[in-house]
């Protein structure tokens, strides 16, 4: 089955929603906030544009939806207040505003909060700002999504980890893939480092965002912008504790499941994600080569983010788990059955409580910063 | 309410589904064929285009939704065919495809059909035929939807017969409405001409399409060209049966319902909804000023789309019924409840059965093709 049949978010805005669990993508926006408000500045100082073209790559559907637009709107909207409500620092009166995700996004949740952003638009900046079309253009940002030179900034967060597929040497039939004796679980369980699956997922993750790369190269004009923001790794080294941290609440997972279905499907169970470290992001970039890497920032980011001061860990072991459901749920379901999965969440919850409990560990949130060369 | 939040088609795919019943829609848009691809033709030789934008507006959501897309791509496809393979008569290499409707509309779910959409057009067409980006642009097309000059071609099908309110006069309370001693149903049972009733619901109709005419006339590029297909009057005498036999579906209920709930409330419910004459739209147009008309022509389409040769009336009857649930069941949930609309659907199937067995009544499909003045 292809990832874009199976990777979505839980819809909806019930317990086990993205919508309602999407804290810790709300906090990786949130840090990059200056960085797309410096580069939107950027891209208005250094070009006249009349039609300003802006993606988000990855909208999802939920209170984030909407976040990066409004930053970017805000951020015009102060420049040009500081100057005394001129229309400088360019005379920009459009703005067209692309939202992407996968074609299984629930994009009409979102058109339902349409009205509403739009009145809010009008009632904080006034009917000077200029006119904002917003539009959906669902499809795989591994490949083209929009008219050439349409584009002046393009934002992505929580979306260029995930992978167009799992790698084909681990997309097997679990018999083949046992003939390489490795899966990814067992690359974290047992601590070693079976080099060839991870080769397979840096080269899977290197030939995805090299064609990420290439096909925005296509859609930006010069000297337009994107920033990119994505679950990371702190080191170069991915076996390291720190490195694969985040991949242990999958394979946790993965262990209880063992004990409720067969073997064989614990082994086969791959998942399309890979946290990259800043230097395979600068090295892509400029091999690529369409493009010129302006910022590198990394941030730690409370795995836990919807908790308080309070040290309970039962509570923070469900809150992390249900943000974790919200994303992995529909790849869970399709490879190992509905029934499964209320009974393993609230195991994989315990699990994930006396874990926190041991280690306070953070997600590593990588930002890039880009300009298209002229 | 707002018209926005209670018009819109039945979702789904099931029984009751607009999907499942939108035949007569097909046939509609099926007649208007080859005007459609006259209008593409006539455009693409009359204009040097290298980015060609296209937009549907009332796009809805079922097995109609890709039919005006695939015709205006198999249109071009032919015509280039038959220069043998070139890339001309223009050379166009990128199309823009909006789709439109409100923004309750299940985008969703032709989000989900259009992986299918490209695969097929890749495979009629071949690599050369050009870039195809489908994006949706949801809200009411009596404003502004896309930024000014970029759309070379606008297609609209059973949409703009449907205004943007209840005409304000008939929109009041109850005991208000009552005080006109009007509404459209007593019309058309009456079969009295009340003139400001009318006149209330026409002064809306030329209000929504000249606001209509001038978004598009700041959309629309010069040379640029619009084919409308609505359900209109076969005469300009509002009084006649042709010219209300449409709504006589929709005051049936009406009749129906007056015996199972308060009589208020049938008196004050009114369907935003206007079927002009060609005389009207042709006035309109000329009034405004930004399009010159290039055609106009008059369909007469079968009630009963679905229906064969077979004289059964009461299936006529439940099919006809159910292709005007699919449509009206929101507007009627939103006024009457949720609790009578099957009842009332089964009771307006025998009516309409006993009704059709009497009068073979058709639709009227008006069609106009326009041209942006440069």
């Amino acid at each position: 089955m292809e990832v874009n049949q199976i990777l979505h978010m839980n819809k909806g805005d019930g317990k086990t929603s993205y919508s309602q669990n999407s804290q810790v993508q709300g906090k990786i926006l949130s840090v990059a906030k200056p960085i797309i408000h410096e580069a939107v500045l950027e891209i208005l100082i250094s070009n006249n544009i009349e039609s300003m073209g802006i993606a988000d790559l990855g909208c999802s559907s939920g209170p984030n939806t909407f976040l990066p637009i409004s930053y970017i709107m805000d951020a015009i909207h102060a420049k040009r207040s500081s100057l005394g409500l001129q229309l400088s620092p360019s005379s920009t009166t459009e703005f067209r505003v692309y939202l992407n995700d996968l074609f299984s996004n629930d994009f009409n949740t979102i058109f339902m909060s349409l009205p509403a952003f739009y009145n809010n638009l009008k009632q904080e900046k006034g009917p000077e700002f200029g006119s904002v079309f917003v539009s959906a253009v669902p499809g795989s940002f591994h490949g083209r999504l929009f008219p050439a030179k349409t584009l002046h900034f393009v934002h992505s967060s929580c979306s260029i980890h995930w992978l167009s597929r799992v790698p084909p040497a681990l997309s097997k039939t679990p018999a083949e893939a046992a003939g390489s004796a490795l899966n990814r679980g067992k690359i974290y369980i047992s601590k070693t480092s079976p080099q060839c699956v991870l080769d397979a997922y840096s080269l899977q993750f290197h030939e995805d965002f090299s064609s990420f790369l290439k096909s925005r190269a296509e859609e930006v004009v010069g000297g337009g912008r994107m920033v990119l923001s994505l679950i990371g790794r702190p080191s170069s080294d991915p076996t390291t504790r720190e490195s694969c941290d985040h991949i242990i609440c999958y394979i946790f997972i993965c262990i209880w499941v063992q004990g409720l279905i067969e073997e064989g499907k614990v082994d086969a169970f791959n998942i399309p994600y890979y946290a990259p470290c800043a230097e395979e992001l600068k090295l892509e970039v400029q091999k690529e080569g369409s493009f010129v890497m302006d910022r590198v920032e990394a941030f730690e980011i409370d795995r836990d983010a919807g908790g308080g001061e309070s040290d309970d860990m039962v509570a923070s072991g469900q809150r992390v788990a249900k943000s974790i459901r919200v994303v992995a749920e529909s790849m869970l379901e399709s490879h190992f059955g509905k029934d499964i999965i209320d009974h393993l969440f609230q195991k994989y919850a315990e699990l994930l409580g006396i874990h926190l409990s041991k280690f306070r560990t953070k997600y590593t949130s990588l930002v890039i910063s880009v300009i298209r060369k002229q």
